[in-house]
C-alpha cells in the first residue's frame, strides 16, 4: 500500500542518528501499543514510557536518554514528536491533484488560473480572482471575486472565499469554512421603525490570511469594516472558530476549537487560546499569552503568561450550593472585613 | 395531505389501549393547545396536565393515571412521549428517494455504489467509497476516498465525509456536518522560523460512526491521528458539536448543541452532556454522566452522576460586585480560618 | 473605480447639514486615522476625538458639538454612525446580480422562481418552494421542499433551506446556514436495545423569518417539533449561532457569535445577547434583556436589563487558588454566619 522505506533511509533523510539495523523495512507510523513489525512509533510524553519493554514497533523515535530503555531499533531526535510528525508525512495518502480544471467547474473570464493550479468539481471561480500555480481547490470550493489563493495552498473541499480574501502560500483550509462573509456591523437607528431598529454597516475590507496558516473545519473569519482582518504566517485556526471583522492575530499563534475572537481585538505571536475561550471586542493580548479552555478574556493583557477563568466542575449537588452562595460573595467577603474591590467590568 | 387513519389502527400498529372511538380518523399530530379534531396530541410532562381539559384534540396519548381526567379519546402508553414519537412517524413528509445515481453527480470508477441507493444531484463520491442499499444522499454531498455509507443511512445535503470514514447502517447526517477533517495535530519546532514555528502532523486515522446515529447541522468530527475517531451505536449528536480526534463516545450517549470533547477523550455510554459544555483531552468519563450545560470537564469523572461548573446568572450589577470578590477569594477563605486546599489543575 | 460623488450630493442624499466645500468629489469611506483626501471619515465615539485633528478625510460625518474641532470639511449628524453606514452603502461593490436561472441550476417543476429572481450556479430548488422577485440565491444554494425566499432577500452562497423554511423580505443570509434541519428530538426508549435506547421525535414543524433579518455564516436554525422556529422582523444572527427548535426571537434583537439558544425558549424584542451565550430551554427572556458574552442564562428573565455569569480573567496561578476555594463556598459562607441560601437550580 504505501511506500516502503528503510530505517537507514529515514535516518538520513530527517538527519537522525540511528540505533539498530538500518536494512529494516517500514511502511507506516503507529502509537507504542498499537505498532507492529513494520511501523515506526514514537515515545515523547514520559508517562508512556514504560510500553517501550512492550512495544511491537520496528523503531522508536525517542530522545537519547530513553534509548537504553528500548529493546527495539532507535531513531534518536532532539525532539521526538517534531522529527515523528515528518516521518508520519511519508506515509500520508493524500489524493494527487491533477492540475487543470474539472469540466465541471466555471472559471469566469476575469479570473486567472495558473495551469499547475487543480480546480476540482463544481467549483466556481469568480471574476477577478487568482488561484496560483500548485494551489488545490477540492470539490464545491467557492473562490469569490476579487480573491487570492496562493501558490501550493489547498482548500481540501466545499470551502466558501465570498471576497475579497487573499490567502498567502502553502494555506490548508478545511471543508466548510467561510471566509469573507460580512461582519457583524450594526447601527442602531432610532429613528428607525417604531422604537427604533437596525441598520447594517456596510463591510468594505477584505481578509489576509499569512503563508502556512491552517484554517479548520467550519471555521469562519469575517471580512473587515474598513480595513482588512489579518491572520500572520503559521496561525492554526481549530474547528469551528469565529474571528470576527478587523481581528489581527500574530504569526504562529494556535487557537483551539470553538474559540471565538469579537471586532477589532489583536491577539500577539506565539500565543495559545484554549478550545472555546472567548476574546472580547478591542482588546489586546501580547505575545506568549495562554488562555485556558473556556475562559472569557474581558481586558487586555500586557504580560505573556497563562490566563483562566471560570469554576472547577464538581458534583451538581455540591455545585449548587456553592453558585448559590457566589450570588452573596460580596456579602461574605464585607463580613470578613476584606478591603472594598473595584467592581469587575 | 397526510394518508389518514384510524384511532384503531393507531392502537394496534403500536400496541396501545385505545379508550373512545376506534372509528375516529386521524391526519395529524400536535400539543394539546394546538391540536385540532383530527389530530393526536400527548400529555408526558405533569405541567401540561390542566390542557386536557381544554384540548381540541381527536385523542391524546397518556399514562393510564391521566385517562380520566381526558374528555377526548385516549390511546394508553406507559411512556406516552415514545409512543408519541412512533406515532408522529407516520405524518413525518420526508421527500421519497428514487434509487439511482443522478445525472448531474460524479462517481468516480472505483467506487461502489448499490443499485438501490439514491444518489442526489451534484454529488460526488471518490474512488474507493461504497454506499450501500437504501443509502440516500442528498445534494450536494461528498463521500470522499475510501468512505464507506452503511445501508438506509441518509446524508440530507451538503454533507461532507472527507475520507476514511464509516459510517453504520441507518445514521442520519444534518447538512453542513464534516466528518474526517483532519485532526488539529501541530508539533512546535524550535529550529523553524525565528523563534520557532508549527509543523503538521500527519492525520492518519479515520472516523467510525455506529449504527443509529444521528448528526447535528454544521457539527464537525475529526479523524483519527492515528488509529480512529470512534462513535459507537446510536449517539446523537446535535448541531455545531466539535468532536476532536481519537476521541472514543460511548453508545446511547446524547450531546446538546454546541458542546465540544477534546482529543483523545474517552465518554462512557448513556452520557448527558448539555449544550456548550466542554471536555478537555485525554479525560475518561463513566458510563451514564451527566455535565450541565456550559459546564467544562478539566478531570476525569469515575463515577455516574450529574455534574456542573460556572456561576449563576445575576444582574451586571451584582455581579460585577461578587465577581470582583471572586479574584481574591483564597484571601477570604483564610480569613475565615478554612483549611489550605489543593489548588485546581 | 468606485462612482464617484460630491460633499454636496451626500449631504443632500441624506439629509445632512454640510460645513465645506459642497463641490469636493469623493470615492470612498474609512477611518479616521486610514482616511485619504477622496475620502469619508466618521467620529461617533469620543475615544477617537484627538484624530480629528490629524484626519487625511475629504469630509469626516461627526455631532455638531465636535464641528469646531474638526479642520477638514464636516457633514453633521444626529447619529453618526447611523449616517456614516448610509453613505457607506455607496461605495459597497456588491456583484449585481442578473435575473435568470443559471444553467447549471436545477429547479423541480413544482418550484415557482420569479422572472425578476437570479439563481446562481449549482443552485438547487425543490418542489413545491418559491423564490419571489429580487430575490438572488448565489452559487451552491439549496433551497428544499416548500421553502419560501422572499422579495429581495439574498443568500450570498452555500446556504440550506431543509424543508419548510419561509423567509421575509430583505434577509440576508451567509455561507454556511443551515435552516430548517431537524430538532434535536429525542425520546428514551427503556424497552429498547439492553438497557434503553433514543427514538428520534419526527420534527414536523417549520422556520419562519421575518423581514430585514440578517443571519451569519455557519449559523443554524432548526425547525420547529411541533409548530415554527420563529425569527420576527429585524433579528440580527451573527456567525455560528445556534437556535433550537421552536424558539422564538422577538424582533430587533441581535445575537453575538457563538450563542445559542435551546428548544423552545422564548427572547423578547430589543434583546441583545453576547458573544457564546446560552440561553436554556423553555425558558423567557423579557423585551430589552442584555445577556454579557459566554453568560448561561438558567432561570426565565421577567425585567429589562443586563445580566451575567461567569468570573474574572486573572493569571492562571492565582484563578487555580481562586477556583478550588469555590468549591467550598458555602462552608465558607456558613463559617461567616452567612444565613442558608436555596440552592441554584
Amino acid at each position: 500500500m504505501h511506500e516502503a522505506y528503510t530505517l537507514g533511509s529515514i535516518a538520513g533523510r530527517f538527519g537522525l542518528e540511528l540505533r539498530g539495523d538500518a536494512s529494516l523495512g517500514v511502511d507506516g507510523v503507529d502509537t507504542l501499543a498499537e505498532a507492529g513489525p513494520a511501523h515506526i512509533a514514537f515515545l515523547a510524553n514520559p508517562r508512556y514510557r514504560a510500553q517501550l519493554a512492550v512495544t511491537g514497533a520496528a523503531a522508536v523515535v525517542l530522545r537519547a536518554a530513553d534509548a537504553d530503555a528500548c529493546p527495539r531499533a532507535c531513531l534518536i531526535a532532539p525532539d521526538p514528536y517534531v522529527a515523528f510528525a515528518k516521518i508520519a508525512t511519508l506515509f500520508e495518502r493524500r489524493p494527487a491533484a491533477t492540475p487543470g480544471v474539472h469540466p465541471s467547474a466555471i472559471v469566469a473570464d476575469g479570473a486567472r488560473v495558473d495551469a499547475g493550479a487543480s480546480i476540482g468539481p463544481y467549483c466556481i471561480v469568480e471574476g477577478g480572482a487568482v488561484v496560483e500555480a500548485g494551489a488545490v481547490l477540492g470539490p464545491h470550493c467557492v473562490v469569490g471575486r476579487d480573491c487570492h489563493v496562493g501558490a501550493h495552498s489547498r482548500l481540501v473541499a466545499r470551502v466558501t472565499l465570498v471576497q475579497d480574501v487573499r490567502l498567502g502560500k502553502r494555506v490548508l483550509v478545511h471543508p466548510g469554512a467561510v471566509l469573507g462573509a460580512d461582519g457583524f456591523g450594526l447601527a442602531f437607528d432610532r429613528s428607525a421603525s417604531d422604537h427604533g431598529g437596525w441598520i447594517k454597516v456596510p463591510q468594505l475590507g477584505g481578509v489576509v490570511v499569512g503563508d502556512d496558516c491552517e484554517i479548520g473545519a467550519n471555521t469562519t473569519i469575517d471580512r473587515g469594516a474598513l480595513g482588512d482582518t489579518v491572520l500572520e504566517e503559521d496561525v492554526r485556526l481549530d474547528n469551528q472558530i469565529q474571528v470576527a471583522h478587523n481581528v489581527r492575530i500574530g504569526a504562529h499563534s494556535a487557537l483551539a476549537g470553538c474559540a471565538a475572537v469579537a471586532g477589532s481585538a489583536t491577539i500577539g505571536r506565539y500565543c495559545l487560546i484554549g478550545g472555546g475561550a472567548g476574546i472580547l471586542g478591542h482588546l489586546s493580548l501580547a505575545d506568549r499569552v495562554t488562555v485556558t479552555a473556556m475562559s472569557l478574556v474581558t481586558h487586555s493583557i500586557r504580560e505573556s503568561g497563562e490566563y483562566s477563568s471560570g469554576t472547577p466542575i464538581q458534583p451538581n449537588r455540591q455545585w449548587r450550593r456553592n453558585a448559590a452562595r457566589f450570588k452573596h460573595l460580596d456579602e461574605i467577603a464585607r463580613r470578613v472585613g476584606a478591603a472594598p474591590k473595584e467592581p469587575e467590568s
